[in-house]
């Protein structure tokens, strides 16, 4: 193969329909104002299928001195999302959030830093910044020893980055990743909060799951394909899912960290189980909350979602990470790299 | 209504099976050796609907003696599981597990108390316990203020379980649960994990759940209803589902905590997004993981499940705790309580 | 001995000061507007030990509608803080604070429940309560299996409880308690932070501790004692402190989390390890930001101390709770009790 | 200046001795057999003055293989310790563990991934790894937007890494590191634990706390310089202090876990009140309790430490934290650098 796979349709074009309220203009992260989305894929020879995901919850310069409230969460922590201590202890987020390859993950950290301080002149004096940068294992259609990813790479992904509607599939940090045995990588999607005349949006890496326990909008999907003879890809069920959730609904730290918390549902009605190597690890900011770097008194007053309405922005994120997480296989097609391995794209129901 | 409606059929015997693998003899947490429930329902007059349910994790005294390894899973903390610190700091679990309304933890606490003093002549001399007790708020079936569940009906639900397969849905601590917009209470469930030759059980109480967002099977079965004119009993989902999953597999604390977790994926699974007001919380117990109470030696040698080896007792857990939860309301019969509310049993698919 | 011992003085009366923040007008936590106290204590015959505390945040009607921003952290989880689940999810406290035995536990509970219901006609209608109870095992002092606090001392010490300055050491839950190998029970005290213009106010029950380890303002106390050749009370330190601390900054839930647990660092300066049997459970609130059980809309604004203002919070937090755990010691005179068994007072320094 | 002061004398040499347990050989972390340190240090014109620090916690290719048990803490969050997901979720640490500038993790990250796949060729086919790297903010005397330390640098603290006496104080990752407003650095110390008949090593990067806070020994002598005129670095205590604790005591990873969070205890005593700003984080692993990549079957046999048992380990622990972060600022001696700020050393009581 001597370029990815162009993308094929996503589950709404082909009928599908996951949950009750309706997608944002692109169904996608970008339909919350201001998030921006870049790619950098990596795709060379037989064996190099790699590449890195830039999320931009804002513009750098004002991200760096008004960082936007955070919160994550871990399902299941066989994976590594940099940063993540910082932004839990501060309830902020202040940098691009990358996705990339698990051994390109120093070099996404590295790339953040110099984006951030060609971006901003004050950053690093006196304080540094810590990135958060999340990965999955790609190495089994990716030759990983190669370490094609580079600093100047997951740059540019960061520099690249639009607000137009993202590529999906096999993409970016998607290009090398297997899910549910058949080809993974970019998922995206987004709601409409009508109670909260908001939007919630998510980006995601699928690596995970296993064939069987696929289900495809409450249908055991995978176990039907096995018993037509489908074969799949591979056996060991090693891979993970970072899932990125954006929301311009002003939701605090504590809630962006329980909105985080309900990626790993909308995964579970996908099919996941959380399997022992799979890093399930989730991050979630507001664009409407914001913090100040450099306050001007010990208090600080701030209008956010009341604990009793955020229902809404739960059963958004749970629908959308479940469609995004579906997207990813259905758009991706087959791809072969490493070793001659294929990962096929998922049969279309 | 004089006495509480008797049980409707199951999941299985309406043809509904969930997931792939094999259930045990009574398709109930007893199937897991040594593991005992017993139920004592409260139910007086047009307004006293409630109890409590025990899951005994093996005999008292030898429990007391030789402590079983435990852990436990938040994934909303609106609820309370008493005994989940030390039980996550120790990583035992060393008494009964109760389950009741809210408003008589403190009672179900008393009488553990008094149970295991009676069982164990040196407990309380230098060192007391702690007993574990969960609970989901009852109180739009039930007249909490009345306070109906003594400590002497706490105890008799511990005096009286039995290895038998358990009375489900409105019964004991399920008496004056509703869940999903209709009657819920207790759902149990297990599965035979053949790579370990071993048995998972859960017992669970559902409370939780709003109707839109019901799902059998996969299917949209909760708006389908609604779709259909069906009206169920209430707007706002405050309830909880406590889940006790049990097995024979020799999994450490570190892989109970790690089970417990899933039953999160379970319930997601049946349409749960974990709402504000719910206490999802989950406790696992392994009944062949045991601690000694007065170690010999510095040191003690274990056999566990590896850590690789756990993704079946994952994936069992999942089905399980799906299953149980629908059971909990496919079980359960049309119950009217205080204030002559009603909360219908599930129309059956 | 047929009564409690009377106080004997304090840290400050002994000219130990620790710190270098000024205490308030009591040095305890009632320094903080609205915070009452109140004791019961059971002594009876040659075995009973052992009482109840309660601390309450405020008036209980108002706090059950507008529940304190609330937050704990646990250093060693070998106890038990029951509501300490739903406190974190939302971040409130909505009841009196309970410290009594660990066998009393579900009485303290049980009161809580009734003295809420006695004050607000609504609770317990549609909406249960989770009361926060704390505990330490007395059993070493007190015949536990006596079970000496009932409901009705649990719900005395809510009912007697007052602003003025508590009384300390051998009271109400402390009554029983063995901290370093000497007679424990409750501490207080209090700090002003100028910086904020605020009080922080701590209140403990201390029993945990080993006599080796006991640091006296920076002293090595304890071996001092034991080269002198003072014999203390017994070998096993399997006991704990729970810390309860109060402020009227306003300070959110996330930060109230954060400040509980610098108790532990005030602990630590006392002489405290953790030990694996110790329970080291603190839970923090603010009387200044308030929830609302019924909010008007889905959004509100709250002012709060600005994550950087916190640091003098902070200090005050772990001098307060240094100086409450010596105070603990040193007010507390020679108790017997069960088994003729006697834990000495500190000798004075 | 034009390069590193010579390090001045350690705390045992002026006589100070911390705690009752003795020192092993060297005091510090490589007393645990199989532990090796590597430093390399960046110092350059007036304003380098950064490195990074390697700790091994065995043979590289041994520990791919063999990953050893392993449980990290966070006492407040403000930091990065990449791989603290992973290792959290299987409870092993696989890879060395460095220490560098807040800026410069993403290339220590790098350098691990090239040095474990250079050690083992397995590495990275099909299964990637997670390094663990550690970062303390030493961007007020050197100039960090310079970035000096490199992938190389990094790479050659891993190769150097010896079981030497480490060299302390101003030295690799601890070249530039300001602590209580005096020169930091590293601190290393380490425990004979007679009753396991182990032994318990440390290390520390000490970038934290605030002048007046400092305690030696029990002594606030940091108010007492002050009193005596002493000037210190800075105003704004924004460091860090990151704890590495290895044993050869078998500890699994739930006790590595509860090993680490005593560090913290440490800090307390020498006068940490876990800043807002700073990063106290800790992790600990056990150097014989090994897992098995390739398990030849579902189940695994283990000895470890009894709970009951652990009590020496966590004293030992936090005595050796209080010395080593003490150690770190007796051994710094005075460092000029960026914008010709000065970082004078402790005067030595």
């Amino acid at each position: 193969m001597d370029a990815p796979p162009p993308p094929r349709p996503r589950a709404r074009d082909l009928g599908i329909e996951v949950g009750a309220r309706p997608p944002g203009p692109t169904n996608a992260i970008v339909d919350v104002p201001g998030v921006r989305v870049g790619h950098v894929t990596r795709w060379e020879g037989d064996s190099t299928r790699t590449g890195v995901t830039a999320v931009l919850p804002g513009d750098l310069v004002d991200l760096w001195w008004r960082p936007m409230a955070s919160g994550s969460a871990v399902l299941n922590g066989t994976g590594e999302l940099t940063g993540a201590l910082k932004a839990a202890e501060w309830g902020q987020v202040e940098t691009p959030i990358l996705l990339t390859s698990t051994g390109a993950v120093g070099r996404g950290y590295d790339a953040v830093v110099d984006a951030v301080f060609d971006a901003v002149p004050e950053a690093g004096v006196d304080h540094l910044l810590i990135p958060m940068v999340g990965e999955c294992d790609d190495s089994w259609l990716d030759e990983a020893r190669l370490r094609a990813v580079t600093v100047a790479d997951a740059r540019a992904a960061i520099d690249s980055a639009t607000a137009e509607a993202p590529a999906l599939g096999v993409v970016g940090a998607g290009t090398g990743m297997v899910s549910f045995g058949v080809k993974g990588g970019i998922g995206s999607a987004s709601r409409h909060v009508e109670e909260l005349d908001a939007t919630l949006g998510v980006l995601l890496l699928a690596n995970h799951g296993d064939l069987p326990e696929l289900t495809v909008a409450g249908e055991p999907y995978g176990r039907r394909l096995q018993a037509d003879g489908f074969v799949d890809a591979w056996a060991e069920p090693e891979g993970s899912c970072v899932v990125i959730l954006a929301t311009d609904a002003p939701l605090d730290a504590h809630g962006c960290r329980r909105l985080a918390r309900r990626a790993g549902l909308g995964l579970a009605r996908g099919g996941s189980i959380a399997h022992h190597g799979s890093g399930e690890i989730f991050t979630a900011f507001s664009t409407t909350v914001r913090g100040e770097r450099r306050p001007s008194g010990p208090t600080t007053t701030r209008t956010v979602v009341h604990h009793r309405a955020v229902d809404a922005l739960f059963a958004a994120a749970v629908e959308a990470v479940e469609e995004a997480a579906l997207d990813a296989l259905l758009v991706s097609d087959t791809v072969s790299g490493f070793r001659a391995r294929t990962a096929p794209g998922l049969p279309h129901p």
